[in-house]
């Protein structure tokens, strides 16, 4: 247990998921329950499949209110920090396949506020406001439905948001705070209200809340079920991912501040190819003749968790390179250049879309279907 | 120091006034101050020429910047948790006058959001946004200028000042807060939050912010003094009321839980007569014959003080009163008499403004002159 710390601000060492799901209260994503989520969607995305999204609350209360034509919704999150990384598009790839799958809402939150609010980022407001921009361009170009889906931002949308986060506010003390989060008597007034407007979205509509994320947001979901009991209003359902692991290594979580630890979708072709080269840690031998006799470690091998996790999704495929390079039949540099082709392509993609997501904001913030209903309503 | 208790949430026991002014670090309203106002404003205002604002911090420098044609504004406000009573309505009065003196800006900010978020009133919050309402009406009878004045409640408002608020919370931790409102483990987060909300508007002008306040607002502006540094913007300054002594003796401060100890603004003659007959407090003796021969002590007798603070305006009248009371000319009845028939003339004049009140809501909320500049504006 000491060996590593998640919070919602802070992942260290390597982290332990099979004792995370015991440590918060959590259930593994079993093979049943795929079984079960597949006979709905017919095919599983290769985020679910391999068990990145390792662990849930309540999937399956979601899945029998969708059964029963009761429906639920999607919401989701990020804090504009800064640029996004690969690891950051991770909840909202799978968010966009729940929704394709399901045809159900999505409800993407822009935490400006938090992020000027953590001391230990040093952003102003403005630089929170420019990179909520700048994400949502990312955010839009996964392809989300443009009438089913509200992307916004704590600092444009408060008035709306705001009797409803009073409310939720009101049910929690700095004591559970304090408890929940780990603040402490430093921590700003402001930062000890804002789990009120990370909770607030959870109830915007009256069915169940499905949350995809991060595990580390998991603190706020906890106390989300406390709350929605004291206040009458309904328990959300999440399901929750691991965290891709850094180039340099599989322990804990990749930083903006150290950018050799990940790939940013802004990276061009060369920047990839260097920084995994370079930096992605390798389960190989120090060199050619012993990776031949003795063979590599994918479980540690970055290069192919990375092919794993996301970019290769061919089942058949992924099996035939982790025996190859578990015999000694592929070395780490093919590995490197099977990855650093799947990224480029996948950027070159992505950012096309980003292009032309500029003409989207608007539709997404405030003129699409469901963005025109959510700006007349005032949560309660 | 252990007689008497003042938080803006609480008021016990008999004020020591003077020992307020060291406690909190204000200054006393002396009479060269006086004087010095006088030559701006021509005559004083009742509330201030016998002292009911007896205190303040930084008077002289408002007085210096308007000499100097730098200007200044005023803020007050008002925390909508029940029916307005005479000492609610005090400190709007002295604003007004101010205002009517000095063609300045008023703010007047309804912490609808406040008196949800205290737990001992149990208050919903359509309850707060309905009183907000209804003492909005009595705010707008005290007479300010339309044009000049801008009333705004918390809900509706905040997402005008909620950047400015994370600026002035990030200034704040729990420490402070905790030291300085006597915040605990189980106060809500919303609470903790709340006084960033307060302090807002203090930064609406660039120029000098005066706030004329009844004393048990001042933590606000000490925190106030502190953040404006941090944040270099402006220090207020402030201009600090006594309370109006409860009906029932000069103690504490008038509670809504206790309505005999209060005069309403909408009890009718037959209340307000019977109220001060059978509540107001007497300096008077037990018997007319023992009256006569000892006379009254106009320093405990609660008609004579609200005559003396406020009802009685006219200087030789008032003092013939208290002469006459206190040699025993003038029996305790008779004094009460006297305050019945000017409360009572009072409340008819207030209460005529009131109806009237109704179709200048809007004007005061949004499309008067000040308002309509206010909510294109988001406060930075």
């Amino acid at each position: 247990m000491e060996e590593f710390k998640i919070t919602p601000w802070e992942v260290e060492g390597k982290v332990d998921y099979k004792n995370l799901i015991e440590k918060f209260g959590l259930k593994e994503i079993d093979d049943k329950l795929l079984e079960r989520l597949k006979k709905i969607t017919k095919d599983l995305h290769v985020l679910i499949r391999r068990k990145y999204f390792f662990a849930h609350r309540d999937l399956e209360i979601v899945l029998d209110e969708y059964e029963k034509k009761k429906g639920f919704f999607l919401y989701t999150g990020r804090g504009p920090s800064g640029p996004m990384h690969i690891g950051h598009l991770i909840p909202f790839l799978f968010t966009k396949w729940l929704q394709e799958k399901f045809k159900v809402n999505v409800y993407i939150e822009l935490t400006d506020d938090e992020k000027f609010l953590e001391p230990k980022r040093n952003l102003t407001l403005e630089e929170t406001k420019k990179w909520s921009y700048e994400n949502i361009l990312d955010i839009i170009a996964v392809g989300f439905d443009p009438e089913r889906t509200f992307i916004f931002q704590d600092t444009e949308y408060i008035k709306n948001m705001y009797p409803l986060a009073l409310k939720i506010a009101k049910k929690i003390n700095f004591s559970t705070a304090k408890a929940v989060f780990g603040f402490t008597n430093e921590t700003n007034i402001g930062l000890i209200f804002f789990p009120s407007l990370e909770i607030a979205p959870t109830f915007f509509e009256e069915k169940i809340c499905l949350i995809p994320a991060a595990v580390d947001q998991d603190p706020f979901w906890r106390l989300q079920r406390d709350v929605a009991e004291k206040l009458g209003k309904r328990k959300s359902a999440q399901i929750h991912s691991k965290f891709l692991p850094p180039l340099t290594g599989i322990e804990g979580k990749m930083s903006a501040s150290k950018p050799e630890t990940a790939i940013y979708l802004s990276d061009n072709e060369k920047t990839v190819r260097e920084k995994i080269y370079k930096h992605a840690f390798s389960g190989g031998q120090p060199t050619v003749e012993l990776h031949r006799k003795l063979g590599g470690n994918p479980e540690i091998d970055v290069s192919f968790q990375w092919l794993k996790i996301l970019f290769e999704e061919d089942d058949k495929k992924i099996k035939k390179i982790e025996e190859d390079y578990r015999s000694g039949k592929l070395l780490t540099g093919e590995l490197k250049d099977m990855l650093i082709e799947k990224i480029v392509k996948f950027l070159e993609k992505h950012n096309e879309k980003r292009r032309e997501a500029r003409d989207l904001v608007n539709v997404f913030k405030y003129e699409g279907q469901l963005a025109k209903e959510m700006w007349k309503r005032i949560h309660q």
